[in-house]
């Protein structure tokens, strides 16, 4: 996001992952090795069940940069908003819980 | 899989998506392509809830393509094995219920 | 469900879970208590976190009833099915489809 | 939780969801309600489907109550922690993201 400064955008004062970033992109490197593989094993007419674990496992190494993302944003986007005060925190509250929800239903 | 025959290995009697292979391997680029699209917003400082949101629909993408190979099993594979006998259906039905387990689970 | 014989409704053949019936009458019993239980804390004023914890340990419990009628399920109404015919095999196999995705989304 | 006042125990300053309290506990009466009638249904031999839809209603209506409560939490707890400082702010943080955690796994 980044907010205009009188330097020009910031360092992404909002980006709650920050300090976490080359953690993130890592991990979502493998994730994307990890799809790529899959789709190499159905082209190997690998065994459903062999393929079915893989996804299960993708799925779940996804679920898993989401909560990180999660833990990052409320920790640092959230609740810097909270100590502005209460019409920024409580916005910022109803994003993540509508974030969250979306979490736990996919 | 694949079974041996005559004429080398056969067009993979135990794939149950084998008619569905050209349809999961599309969405499993997709679902790569989403993946790589959300390192490319991490690295552009992208703000958490979007990339959070994004991340929910790769996840959503996944289960689905389980869903559909885990239907193409029970359809084909465990439809067969059941019609085989006891013996071979039994196991199917174990190794299926596991993955299903799994897959409720992730 | 139960089909109309020549003596009335017969003992339920395609209930897939008669022979686990009181195993899972007693596992929803204990649900049930669990649950009522988790409403006995929201009244004590017990902390949130403590509550969500139950919260969470009931929804697994739920979903391992849910795992298991569905393995009975798969294992002997829709095994009969299959034996029974492609049409009938195939309906039930459709049915039991759709209830597993909702499953893995719920 | 509630601390000890001069009046004796206050009215639970830490329980996030006091203000929700009524709703939250209608809601669990009915969860229980829900799950007495999937064991009433079990015991009717009622259509393995049938019942499989019923479960996934109260395992949805549980991950709902979880979300009510994780909200007010943040909205209420974790908020109050932050405000007070970083050590209070970060403790009641890294318990939510826990909890959180378990929530989307279960």
């Amino acid at each position: 996001m980044g907010t205009v400064t009188p330097y020009g955008y910031s360092e992404s004062p909002m980006v709650g992952y920050a300090k976490n970033r080359d953690v993130v992109l890592a991990r979502l490197k493998r994730i994307e090795g990890q799809v790529r593989g899959i789709a190499r094993m159905v082209e190997q007419d690998r065994y459903c069940i062999d393929v079915l674990d893989q996804l299960s496992a993708a799925t779940r190494a996804l679920q898993a940069v989401a909560l990180e993302l999660l833990n990052d944003h409320l920790a640092n986007c959230v609740a810097d908003a909270v100590k502005e005060g209460p019409s920024a925190g409580n916005e910022k509250l109803r994003e993540a819980s509508a974030a969250i929800a979306r979490l736990v239903k996919s």
